[in-house]
């Protein structure tokens, strides 16, 4: 399996790798394990902002998770040099700026998750945790962070 | 020393595993490290819900993060299929429903530690970060995720 | 490069290891990754405390960033024994206590992030993610968790 191949099966375009707001790098790696830094919820200029349950619907913040892992792919391929160098995703830790009454954060990371899933198959699958904040850098309204296994 | 004795001693019965509420696997393994998906505070039909300070006290709430664990401890007896593969406890993430005003953290998460060192003893000892939200998915007080050493 | 003269260098007197304020380590290793528990933003008597965008200033809160870190290295040289046997720094995650409308998490964060990078140059670089809270442990504004490479 060819991951751009992949990608292109799925009509997804990899934007510009996100230059990192702040003094970060997108990955570091030990060993055969990639850690990869949190990646927020645009697409080009398309912005998925404010807090889920009041500014955001359930389905536009699922694409805003979406839009996350769009930019992780786009920032390790930047990076990293080649996306098949990724055995399987490992975990995921996902942050939905969210209403004090909106509780169905793991519904919004499904499009995260889904995402992952429909790339790599099985080796897509991963442990995850889906946490609520009050805010989140720029206002977006999704971040999420990963651990891949390079192969 | 066997880990279900253990929980037998302290008259821990591990429920059914909970089904993961999203796309989601309870752990994926690198090596001999294990990454556990975060698991919230219920027990059976027992919920600890709604933001500790406000809606729950600080002693539910640290029955909560004790539930947090016991879920684990179940989803990875039935994923893992034998705990007793585990070496020891590497780390904890702790996520607690706050009210703005309440900030003891720590406190809370105590109870998931101190339930980890009753069953492993030094092994069971963690690096830990206790973190505040506003909200978690399906209101519940806690979630937990955590890091595990495999034998 | 020693890293006790390095901190001399840039001026840091390393305080006393802080207690855990819980039933935790202050970090783990597994083979040659060490997770540190969460620092908070104090320095000896002075602290960073409140939400940033409300109670505190950007400039603080990247001190208190920049305390996190100092406490860290405090905690580690305690209980590490030589913070020589760090290679590199692999990731920071980073909770801010903020105002629903303050979105600058990275630019507090830098205030970390700039002290890892002062001390270790090229190795001291990191992947991050830099997250909002509406409160925080014994309300400090920041709380800053680490991943470190040994040699």
């Amino acid at each position: 399996m060819d991951v751009y191949e992949r990608l292109k099966e799925l009509d997804i375009e990899l934007p510009e790798a996100p230059a990192p707001v702040g003094k970060f790098l997108p990955f570091r790696q030990v060993g055969n394990v990639l850690f990869a830094s949190g990646q927020g919820s645009f697409y080009k200029d398309h912005r998925i902002e404010g807090k889920v349950g009041a500014d955001v619907t359930l389905e536009e913040a699922q694409l805003g998770a979406r839009y996350c892992i769009i930019n992780m792919l786009a920032a390790l391929h930047s990076s990293l040099g080649d996306l098949n160098r990724i055995r399987k995703v490992v975990k995921l830790l996902a942050f939905v700026s969210s209403d004090d009454q909106f509780f169905a954060q793991p519904a919004v990371v499904n499009g995260a998750s889904q995402l992952l899933i429909d790339i790599w198959g099985e080796d897509g699958r991963h442990a995850r945790s889906a946490i609520a904040t009050n805010t989140l850098p720029a206002n977006l309204s999704v971040e999420i962070e990963a651990i891949f296994e390079l192969k």
